[in-house]
């Protein structure tokens, strides 16, 4: 490919489409946001992509070489199918086929979490590595998995749901069933689930930090509790401290089983909280396997919110080369 | 290849040596074990090693045409340096180009529970599949992973160390110094710790477990619970419960992390307790993802003791055709 062409980025969440213009280096040139709102139903979201690359279409010179998608859900690997997206309520909805018709070039459909690491992978912390573990600690929690240069999929292409790991057998309940699960642990709706136990268990400990809330309960969120450990407040330290101990289980276990190069960690709460990237670093050379640790680093990731798009265009532009 | 070639499949650990005639459909035709003693030196364990495969080519017709062996430790990949086997206290031991150059035949080193999932995957339970996990769940717990069709190793070779992720952050110490490991909850030197633990905490209820052990709680092993449970022993029943338990959180963490066709569960504790496969099936659907779930077969290993000599014999052939 030569360096004018590029690629559309697509990140289709439940409340808004990110559409991005993303040139050959990776670089995000341009981008649009757009509400969706699923009640309208999935032609009217589709048409909602459509309407959006038309635009940078028509913003730019030439034309992009394809497009590239994320979804948050289960996505069937060659087809581009959407199985099941939770937040779209999404069922066998040919996402790749339909795109494809109505824009006429080619479209790559993958998960959301897939396409981010395939960003961080090729253009943000895991250039050049050939085995990482990408660790994105938001809402909830999703990862991927590059071992041996191959980007891992697994027996239906569910490989890498690294939020769901078991860190805890006897822990709280997870939205997905199980107990104990990393996310349940560690992802912000888990962590303002903590600040509420903590400040029911000890209304005392807690008035300051329910203060901060505005004195509700149900208004309470990580986010609050990064604010207020990093101002100090006891109740608050003790809580995030008990996310890096969440933290550093998992991605002890992440270590022992792929013994990665590098362990990338991004998503909202670490940079909320960017001192736990240190901590896992630290707690993992204690507790993972000392030879599994010898070759590895401990990264923040480098593309933000921006690394879907990024890794949605690049995949397409990758899918394109090899057909 | 042609049907009458064969190699030989070693499997070395830190009393014995086994050393076997693999033929090209990953039979074992002959096997010779040997007692190693550690405390001569690693010339006399070499030296113990040759003279078995000598004493295996003089049995047959042909000469082999590699030599394949699996040590317990962390070897690197191709020089098949033994860079620390604890069991047989090596450091940095050429074992590969030793054997080599005092057998002049190709011979190729790997971990010993690489080799035992390259046997399950090549001739046992995995056969014809591209995305498996290996779980030998014995004194300790080891395992192996593939995934499209790779064998996975990791950054430094030791991918697979499925032994120590942590399934209870809260738990007990594992040997490696990380708490609450599948290994300290499951391998049947931690099987043996809560049954001690047990009987001490409650010694009317243990009496008869205790009793089954001579008396002597130091005597007691993972075995013996496994036959007081069989013979419905109701504090051994309530230890194999818990030992389930453990193993369906590790084996959730391995399903939504890997995905898997297959996850195959071998070793002497399964062996023991073959229900615990059932067990594990049953579990593992409950809480592990459902997307990750609809393709797996939870199934037991089917080569028994035999997969470590196989697999080392076939990766041994396999390295020569790809030579």
């Amino acid at each position: 490919m030569t360096a004018n062409q590029w690629a559309v980025g697509v990140d289709l969440g439940g409340t808004k489409v990110e559409v991005a213009h993303v040139d050959a280096e990776g670089r995000v040139r341009m981008r649009l946001r757009r509400p969706t709102d699923v009640r309208d139903g999935p032609a009217a979201v589709q048409d909602e992509i459509v309407a959006a690359v038309r635009d940078l279409q028509g913003s730019g010179g030439n034309s992009p070489i394809a497009v590239g998608v994320g979804v948050a859900g289960q996505i069937e690997p060659s087809s581009g199918v959407v199985r099941f997206a939770p937040n779209l309520d999404w069922h066998d909805m040919p996402l790749q086929a339909d795109l494809s018709k109505s824009l006429d070039l080619p479209v790559t459909v993958t998960n959301d979490v897939r396409a981010a690491t395939w960003g961080e992978w090729l253009y943000g912390a895991g250039q050049g590595c050939t085995d990482l573990v990408c660790l994105f600690v938001g809402t909830g929690i999703g990862g991927g998995v590059v071992s041996g240069g191959q980007m891992l999929s697994g027996c239906s292409n569910t490989a890498g749901e690294l939020g769901h790991i078991t860190i805890d057998l006897h822990g709280p309940l997870c939205h997905c069933g199980n107990q104990g699960c990393l996310e349940a642990e560690a992802g912000s709706w888990a962590i303002a689930r903590r600040a509420r136990q903590a400040i029911s268990a000890d209304p005392v400990a807690g008035a300051s930090l329910l203060e901060m809330a505005g004195g509700q309960p149900e208004a309470i969120t990580a986010k609050i509790v990064a604010q207020a450990a990093h101002a100090a407040n006891p109740l608050a330290r003790q809580l995030i401290d008990e996310v890096a101990q969440a933290l550093i289980a998992g991605a002890v276990s992440l270590v022992n089983d792929f013994n990665p190069c590098r362990l990338i960690l991004g998503g909202g709460v670490i940079e909320g909280l960017p001192e736990l990237v240190e901590k896992v670093d630290k707690g993992v050379r204690q507790s993972a396997l000392a030879a599994a640790c010898s070759p590895l680093q401990v990264l923040p990731a480098q593309l933000h919110n921006d690394a879907g798009v990024i890794g949605a265009a690049a995949l397409a532009m990758r899918s394109r080369r090899s057909d």
